[in-house]
Order: structure tokens, then sequence, then C-alpha cells
């Protein structure tokens, strides 16, 4: 029988009906996956075509390269086709009886290896950790804009999650306002703290997750992965640090290298264990101007969604997800992927 | 520059970028959509195969034919694969620190025609109004089960809006909660009445956008079809009645008629206009067993959506939607579409 769970914080509930499964086929993904879009011949985000994206915001490369040229291991420029723009003053107008907004923010992308063939999941560890200490960078850099209200990093893996180019690389978008799914966060992990007077739910939860096992994916010292108890889509995996931290900028030195490390195995998993799905990634973070009490009690983190399956008519009326893969037994079967050598050395826990 | 515009009722804000849609080509749905599922030959919703599906729930047959027989113009039977099950207790229960209940609804198909390879749109105005009859006959049994707070009314055209048959069907699910996509809106409505100390923001929207004129798709004596301020996306559509109902099952015959024009009109249009896309409609109804205040404030409508781009990871991390297509441009492109004889006499105002 078809069972309905409940978000810890949000209090949505989502339908976990693995009998639907035996619709047909596994996941179809792969039939629905078309060609990515640009190939290697004409890729801008190439080492020696610098020249061809909009002017260099940041970069590691090394002292004494000039800022777009070659050398840099990780680059980022303006998204050239921004859903908001950087320049101009942020101001609401009235338009019959609705509200409008000038569309101001920042639309970044953060190309993150000079090699057009390579995937995250299989960079170097190293090449990974340097991917997040961009990502606080620039999160760091935007978030003194006094405009924005949320800066949210995020990660589109092949077409089928909405990527437009194949080269490997993640976006930054600051929006003038709290978004609603952040909003909502905000309010739920409020309301659990005031009702269970203690902080916070996503620390009860890391802590019931480890006891129990069942939904673990994998763990390092500061970090954990999991599919969460009401998992929205198939292999649903959130990344948790075990330090109650709101900001994610707040990262040590230490946290950056075991969220490199857990993103990447937790990657590595999905890409040998279900044959590199599209996927999207984004970083849930407290919003930027939040009063001091209410911004405590927010615990930061990854979630990262396989695009497995497609939202019918029913998630789009209703917002309630028919998930079919049990998360339990999405954890099982990650866990179980052979990764052999893949992790290297250095990976390992 | 991008605009950001605020929904009426949920006060949830989209992005309109009409810049972005220079990313690459036009709307990419067409090269990602592969066949349809099913083909004729082993289609259980075709005449003839009525002993392939489960047991009729119902039909609108010729008098004195038998259930599960040939012969009907609309047959409904339960879903094979139900996301939500009738039998059993609704119970919840604790799960370590989470919550589930028991997966208690109704999932039933609405096969919408006889004809294999007949689509919704292009049917006669008539076999459309059994249709939408047929909605209103479910809708109603359903509703007198306890166990239920909703009942969804959707449809899903082609693979890529979720659809795994291609012949035309719509479908009905009962839920035991309220899903949080009407709870917002329920709410959303109350607030903007106790706000503005009338009823309602839909009425009022339906005034104001009949005023304007700019963004109507069409309209008839009963109903207006119209892209909506904050569209979420290209050519999202909402269908109102003009009369304030809360209740979708309160339609009365002469609203059934006219339903049944504009929403063939509107799929005309879009079948016509886009080149017959992938699309999902749904219907919102005030919830079932909700107290008369509270619900005499809804406004019940459909909804319309298109599905010409895909969700990227900003959607997904904040459900605030990039609509690269600003519906002022949209409804007018709807409305310029030839639809020549296809509307028939019997369609036409």
């Amino acid at each position: 029988m078809p069972e309905l769970r409940k978000d810890l914080v949000t209090r949505e509930w989502v339908i976990i009906a693995p009998e639907r499964a035996d619709r047909g086929g596994d996941f179809p993904w792969s039939a629905v996956e078309p060609p990515t879009a640009k190939d290697g011949a004409s890729c801008p985000f190439d080492r020696g075509r610098e020249g061809e994206t909009p002017q260099e915001i940041a970069a590691y490369r090394p002292a004494g390269t000039g800022p777009n040229t070659p050398g840099w291991w990780v680059r980022v420029v303006p998204n050239k086709f921004p859903a908001l723009t950087v320049e101009g003053e942020l101001s609401v107008r009235s338009v019959n009886i609705y509200e409008a907004m000038t569309g101001i923010g920042a639309h970044e992308v953060i190309i993150e290896t000079a090699e057009h063939q390579a995937s995250l999941a299989r960079l170097e560890l190293k090449q990974v950790e340097e991917v997040v200490w961009m990502y606080r960078d620039r999160y760091l850099d935007l978030s003194r804009d006094r405009r924005f209200q949320y800066i949210l990093v995020f990660r589109n893996h092949r077409r089928g999650a909405g990527s437009s180019m194949a080269h490997a690389h993640s976006q930054l978008i600051a929006t003038p306002v709290v978004p609603v799914a952040v909003r909502h966060e905000v309010e739920g992990l409020r309301q659990y703290a005031e009702y269970h007077n203690r902080c916070c739910a996503y620390c009860d939860m890391v802590a019931a997750e480890v006891a129990s096992g069942e939904r673990v994916v994998a763990q390092n010292k500061e970090f954990i992965a999991l599919e969460p108890f009401a998992s929205r889509f198939p292999f649903e995996t959130w990344v948790f640090p075990r330090r109650h931290t709101p900001h994610f900028a707040a990262l040590t030195p230490e946290e950056v290298k075991d969220l490199a490390a857990i993103l990447r195995e937790t990657l590595l998993r999905i890409d040998v264990g279900l044959g590199d799905p599209p996927y999207n990634y984004f970083i849930h973070s407290v919003p930027l101007n939040m009063e001091r009490e209410l911004a405590a009690n927010f615990h930061w983190h990854l979630e990262l969604i396989p695009r497995l399956t497609v939202a019918a008519g029913f998630e789009l009326g209703t917002v309630m997800y028919i998930n079919i893969m049990p998360p339990e037994r999405a954890a099982q079967r990650l866990r179980q992927v052979d990764l052999g050598s893949l992790l290297g050395a250095e990976g390992k826990k």
C-alpha cells in the first residue's frame, strides 16, 4: 500500500508509492535525454577561449597571469543571458491591481574546470575543493550587496536537468526577495524550535539518521549525506554539516575539504549506480539580512535531485510529490555501488 | 531588463526574463519528446478491449449495454498503478521522529473517447461536454467519502508532460490531506478578502483582465481564459468561471457547455499555435470539508501549463520561476492563431 510521509520542517506530505514503478521500465531518463548542447569545438568555457565569455569576475589562476587569459583552474563569469541583472535601482511599482519589481540581482557562472570533457564527479578531490572555495568566495562577495536578500548556489547537470552547456559549471543567482521555498523552510524551522523548545529540526534529523543508518548514503567527519524520510524524488539526497551553522559561507577549511569529499562521493555513487543521469543540486543557506534570532535556527545544507522522472499534472496541481522509490531502498542501492578505485586514496574515509 | 512579478493570491514572485529566450532556439520541447508510449495495437483504453482494464467505475453508454462492454463514449476505470488506494483505514503513525499516514485515496482514469488516435482538442464540442460532465459526476461521487479532503481532476498530454498512455484520458486523485498548493491558495484568498474587505482576488483579477484585454486568450458568456500577470511558465493559461463559485461541481448546465467550449478553444490555440506540445491542466476547487466561511472565499478555476521548458536547479531550489515569455506576448500570440474551420460552427461565440 502507498504511504504518505510528512516533511519534518515544511510539514508537507509526499506520497511514497513503489507499486507505481511497475507502470513500465525502470527510470525513463536515458530514453528522453537528447544530445548535449554545445560540443567542444565551440565551447566558450574552454581553455583558450576566455575572450568569448563576458569579462571575468573572479578566477583561481597562477600569480602574474591576467584576467581573461588561460592558466586558470576555476573561473567565474557573468551569465550571458542573465535571469536578473546587476545594474540598476531596486524599485517596486503597481501595474493595475498587481505588483512588479525591477529585475535586480546577479547571475554568475562558475566554470569548474578548463577541460571540456570533465565531469564534476570525476574531478580530483583537490579540484572539487577549489570549486567549493569559489562557491564560498562568490557567496561572500555578493552578500555585501544590500540590495540582495538571498543567494542560491546551484548546479544543472545535463540537458534533462535544464543545462544548456555541456561544460562542467555551477551557477549562482542573487535575488532581491527571499524565495518562497526558503521562506517556508525558515518558518518551519522556527516553528519546530518553538514547539520543541530546542534547536533544530535538522540537528534532530541528522542524529536520528546516524542512529538508524537506513537512509544514510555517505558520512565523513563533518558531513552526512542521506535520503530524506519524505523524499519527493527517487534518490533525492541531502547533505548536512553536522555542526549547526546557519550560513553556508561560515565553512571552516576542514568543512570545505569534507564537503568536497562527500559531494564527490555522492555524485560518483549516482553517476556509477544510476548511469550518469541528469541532476540538480542547490545550497539552502539562511537569508542574508534576517534578524539574528530567527536566523539562528537555520541549518544550511545541500539538496541533490536526480532527474529520473517527469513531474505531471498531479504534482503541478498539488505540489505534493508521488515518489516511486522509498528512500530506504534508494539509500541502500547507493551505498552498495562499488566505486572500485574511483574514490581514490584521498577520497576515502 | 528582467522584471519580478507577484502573484495576486499566493504573493509569490516570478521572474519574467524575455532576454533569456535568446539562449538558443525557441522552445526545445519537440527536440526532447520521445515517441509516445503505447501504440494502438495493445492499448487497453481502446473500444473492444474493455476486459483489459480494471473493472469499470462509470461510463456513458447506451441503455441496455453492460459494463465493460463496447458502446461507451466516456469511460472511467481505476488506475492500474494507483498513487493512493481506496481500500483501508486512514491512520497516522510515528516513525522515529517522523510522521506517516496510510496511502488512502482514489485514483481514477477518465477515458475521453474510444478512438485511439483522437486528441481532446480535436474532439467534437459535444464530446468535450460529455467529458466535463464526467469530471463533475466522478467529483461528486468521490466527495461523499469522508476520508477524502481533496479531489484533483487533471490531465497529462504527451510523455513530456508525464503521460504514460497515448490514448486521450484525464485522471482524478482524491487525497486524505489538503495539498499544500491548495492550502496556500485558500490562505491567500482569505488574506486578500480580509485585507480588502471584499471577496475575491480572482473576481478582481477577472474584472481587471476583461477591462484591459491584453492577457485574455478567449472568452464566452460564462468563462474567461487568460495568461496570469505573474505567469510561471510560457503560455500558462488559467480558465475562470465569471460567477464566483467555490465548488467546481456546482457547474450549471450552461457552465458545462461554456467550459467545454473555452477549454476546447484554448487547447486548439495551443495545439495549432505551438505545434501540439505536451501540457498539463488541473482544476483547483475548494477543499471538501472546509468550514463554510473560509470556503466561501474560494473561486474554482482550471490551470493549464504547456511543458515547453525544463525546470532547473534555480526553480527547484527556490520555487521561484524564471519565465522567458511575458504573458502579454503569449496571450497575443494565442489570440492570433488562425483556427480556420477547426472551431466549428458550434464552437464559435
